[in-house]
């Protein structure tokens, strides 16, 4: 029988494991850690990087927060009754230093009420600045991957989740290439054991595929006009997080730690009125920003 | 009796007074003009501006728009029948180069139904980067001058109003130091001549409280660590516009016009993690960007 011990221990170990192996991967930073309690119970231990070789700002968060449930989580659940939750979680975001390398997301997290449902959530999604189509097919073959052992449905599942998930509307684009969003896994008090050991798949992917995605791409040289488009891509970034992502906004309306969430902002963004892409390269990006691109 | 017409002309007028006044105070730079139609009925001219002496981006934004009332509306207001709208207003942004220059944000704006309803809704309100409070003091007599020409009571409710919109939770700040805010005047059929009136005295104050706060801080020298903290500050004027502000959030939820909405924008905003104030003067802006100031 898993516990949320069970499940604690492991994501403790998954942030150790992470941000070792980008502080080995960057060879120039070493994370700082900050740890926090949460005055309804619980805390969590955030660590953040920046100005590395080649992470210029990023954060692996690890929590594990318990308390009575939050009025709007209730009614988004349809339950009337009051009651204990606890939620435990790693999320991390990178934000690299050349223009080649990809923005990464991963968050992985485990929920459950003292009524007895619980339920798994998480994913991993990739946001080149510039969508180099092998990288991005590669991406999603390692995920498909990591579905594939766990149940034939999840990769086609996920994936078209995380396209919807990651869509910022008033731009029509997506926010990156995808990958796999997921929740509510185990809402039907079914299959825990299973759903754990999707967790620990999706988590553990992570370190292999953007170490790889980092040292392949830091080497590869850039301009003054590709650090501009950066950050106008990293504005979008701002924008899906502020104004749309449903985490996000749960967090800072119901009171969570600001300095923990907002920690997948940018170390800097630029907006421009009305911007035209300067050339075929920033066009092609834009033409691949799109929901259901079959990238395997 | 005053007609959409009537308020359509002025605000047009006010749009060329603002935008004349701003390019002869600025003395770099011309604002483009940027025409467009909206599908449903109506359009606007959006004029922006970039790396100007003073202004570094700035936005002064005409629509008149109409069509069908959506839906979301309707809800709002209570209201089961399908109803046209008309809605017309000048709504302006301005990003100032140096860190001693404020933010200003203004909106004007007059809204009315094919079933007799109709109100007008705006305010003007000062985001310094650093508070000055002889600034601050100055700038809300200003608006209490031009409130009291209409309305014994309108300087301390629209005060109080900007006090509580302008607020961003999750950093239990406000975005600046406030101004007016109102909304629904008129909304019960009453004094639309009134209104009107005060809708120009809030608009024609533009022009003299600005032109002045630029003349007067513009020739403040200022350091790369004045920039740091404007670029931050930046962020929070993100934060706010992106996650809080109920106008930004139903125009891009209704399919607003997204440049046009966004042109609020600063040109660039950083964000570091925990980010811990350097001196006393960062100190005491943040203590003054609480609701409930009595500046006047």
């Amino acid at each position: 029988m898993i516990t949320k011990e069970d499940i604690k221990a492991y994501l403790q170990g998954l942030q150790d494991q992470i941000c070792s192996a980008i502080e080995m991967t960057d060879g120039g930073v070493v994370f700082q850690e900050d740890a926090w309690q949460r005055e309804g119970g619980g805390g969590g231990r955030t660590r953040t990087i920046k100005d590395g070789n080649i992470i210029e700002k990023g954060g692996v968060g690890y929590s594990a927060v318990h308390g009575e449930t939050h009025g709007a989580l209730l009614k988004q659940l349809n339950l009337t009754e009051a009651a204990d939750f606890y939620a435990t979680g790693v999320s991390l975001v990178m934000h690299p230093r050349n223009p080649f390398v990809p923005i990464i997301h991963m968050n992985v997290r485990y929920f459950e009420m003292s009524n007895g449902i619980f339920w798994f959530g998480g994913g991993i999604d990739l946001t080149p600045h510039y969508v180099d189509k092998t990288d991005a097919a590669w991406f999603h073959q390692q995920l498909k991957n990591v579905c594939d052992q766990h149940h034939p449905d999840y990769y086609a599942k996920h994936k078209a989740w995380a396209d919807d998930y990651f869509y910022i509307p008033h731009r029509q684009e997506t926010r990156g290439v995808g990958g796999i969003f997921y929740d509510y896994l185990g809402k039907d008090g079914q299959n825990k054991a299973a759903h754990f050991d999707y967790m620990q798949g999706v988590g553990n992917a992570f370190v292999p595929i953007y170490t790889h995605l980092m040292a392949k791409n830091n080497v590869l040289p850039y301009t003054e006009e590709n650090l501009k488009w950066q950050r106008l891509r990293r504005g979008r970034y701002v924008e899906f997080n502020l104004a749309w992502d449903r985490g996000t906004k749960f967090g800072l309306e119901t009171n969570g730690r600001t300095e923990s969430i907002l920690m997948s902002l940018p170390p800097q963004a630029n907006w421009e009125y009305d911007y035209q892409t300067l050339n075929e390269t920033e066009e092609n990006t834009l033409a691949l920003l799109k929901k259901g691109i079959d990238w395997v």
